[in-house]
């Protein structure tokens, strides 16, 4: 059948609170525009783990496992500190991501005109800003061995990591950067330090030797990572797909997060490897994490979960009118003056996390 | 004797021109200020390898090698297309940092108010910036090994690179930090990802063993380096010194270079170990690059290079004083609306390079 199986799992801190408004939305577009989803909800975290000894349980391994998407919310936080960090390792978000394979991380960036006056970068800067960083998230330096500390014969310390690339590791994500270029305005810029690390080296010429091979109709530039978090901040609008590894975009998305106005208004989609179908299994999730300061508090800005609905629709439902649909309601709530805390100007009124995703509802 | 030996080596690209303009300015405080400097002038880059085949021939080391300081222009761009690899290799930047083990680069971020207008954060933003990113310059992944590119039994490559630290080679630059908010706003924020990667968590419990045993009238706060560089644009004035990794604090300081309105402004530091008297041999350059493309043309901003030269006066030269008129000449020249192409609003009047440092020269 069409269905799609979707697994929701709101996890710590803020995650709970947000993922509760993106579930309602995403439940709209079924029962309103017959979105072919099931929905199964499923705990993680320390809740769960102070019933079963895991944070991630086996019903919610179950879940996620026969999922087609999995609506993820957030990890972490001072909870983190009640559960023994084996346990916590065991079933972390970086051994999720490696688990399903879900190598392309897609964070698109879009500075909202509505909040032009809450973003630290000037209007004039900010024109025109909508690109998407794909950043490799199974590989690199927080997946290499070998890895540790050890004591040397001298009594020092050393602490050692291994950034690590294959070639067919950078061309799969080369492959995702450059399907997405032919659906935006056709250009691509990899991101390196190929002036100083081989496995920057070796990203380059794969990405250009993929490029020759199979996508010489897409623009590909290349820039070196200093450069890149330079020119992010300088004049983000050149930008249409950005592709690089998965250190380098954790640090460059972060950096960009900020032509948007707030880290809470951006979603993320990280995407498996195709089946036979092209079918991919995927994660989304807000970029942001579990703000354990303000847990509980019912303020957080739900957009980014909420936008991350937006790509689900989009990717896995493959319902582009849906997406954009979301999309639009998202700028029509903003436009009418609708904010949270963190994107709010000082002394305007703010809306809870449910008061926004009410707004965005009624826009919808 | 007191006197200082200093190396004055511009170069290639825009290296010569802007070495120029902070030779000059350093004579002016050799003979109107009593400097006790002597200088010694040596080529580095395509033209000596023509003559010589060594892109650092032996004088221009000779040099370096009884300098206490060196003031450095750029070195790369085009130009090492006609420079084997090998010999640019074995002359280059990096292989000097680590010869002189300068691992101490300190990156000065100041927000001049004169340049609110072509910064491209907001003048709120930019409100009191005045930070400094201390990178540590000669281990990290830049350095480590093994490294290289192997090819694998089913034909695949893997290109590896390895990040280390030891527990020395973080204190002594966490040291060099510690020390130097002491002379400043008395905060250190350390920069590391140790959520996820080893040799992250050996710097953070290094860092904070010597803050305890040593400086603890100092504040210490850590950050990771994805929120690190969020920070960074979003509200820059929170910092004093910065302390980080290699690779880290070269994407920082570009991303931070955007709130000084060019990276053209921004002088650097690099620092070796303290002898027995406290002194430390230091290599001044200019944050910017060689740019190729401006080469030759004369309009290159000589700011950086000649804020270097401030840097040496207060560091070297131990002559706060003469440093502080500089800046502040520096910035009588700016506010009375100098201007070279990079920092100019559009329409307004540029100086080339030589009159920028006349303006600088006038205004001393
Ligand atoms: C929590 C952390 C391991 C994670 C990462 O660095 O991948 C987060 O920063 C992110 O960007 O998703
Ligand atoms: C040219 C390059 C090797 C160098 C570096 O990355 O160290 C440069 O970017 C810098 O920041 O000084």
């Amino acid at each position: 059948s069409n269905t799609i199986k979707v697994a929701v799992v709101g996890g710590e801190g803020i995650g709970p609170e947000v993922t509760d408004q993106s579930h309602r939305i995403l439940k709209w577009f079924s029962d309103r525009r017959g979105a072919p989803v099931v929905l199964r909800e499923a705990q993680y975290g320390l809740i769960p783990y102070l019933s079963t000894g895991k944070v991630l349980p086996d019903d919610t391994l179950a879940a996620m496992e026969e999922a087609d998407a999995i609506l993820w919310g957030a990890t972490g936080g001072p909870e983190t500190t009640e559960v023994p960090s084996a346990a916590r390792k065991a079933g972390s978000l970086l051994s999720l991501r490696s688990k399903y394979d879900l190598y392309a991380n897609l964070r698109p960036i879009v500075a909202n005109p509505a909040l032009a006056d809450s973003a630290p970068l000037k209007a004039s800067v900010l024109k025109d800003v909508d690109f998407i960083i794909i950043r490799e998230l199974t590989s690199g330096i927080y997946f290499g061995e070998p890895r540790g500390i050890e004591t040397l014969p001298d009594g020092q310390r050393r602490g050692f990591n291994t950034q690590q690339y294959t070639s067919s590791q950078v061309r799969r994500v080369a492959r995702t950067a450059f399907e997405l270029a032919r659906t935006r305005k056709g250009r691509v810029c990899s991101v390196d330090k190929a002036n100083v690390l081989e496995t920057s080296v070796l990203w380059r010429e794969e990405v250009t030797a993929l490029h020759e091979a199979e996508f010489s109709d897409v623009e590909l530039t290349h820039l070196y990572v200093d450069n890149a978090a330079m020119q992010i901040v300088r004049a983000p609008s050149q930008f249409d797909v950005m592709v690089t590894c998965n250190i380098f975009g954790d640090i460059l998305s972060d950096c960009a997060a900020m032509a948007s106005g707030s880290l809470g208004m951006l979603p993320s989609a990280s995407l498996g490897p195709p089946d036979r179908l092209g079918r991919r299994k995927a994660l989304y999730e807000p970029v942001h994490g579990s703000a354990p300061d303000i847990a509980g508090k019912g303020i957080a800005n739900p957009l980014g979960s909420i936008l991350s609905v937006a790509m689900m629709l989009r990717i896995t439902l493959n319902r582009p009118d849906d997406a954009t649909l979301l999309e639009q309601a998202v700028d029509t709530a903003l436009a009418a003056g609708a904010r949270t805390a963190d994107i709010a100007e000082p002394g305007a009124k703010r809306l809870s996390t449910q008061e926004m995703g009410d707004a965005v509802l009624n826009a919808l």
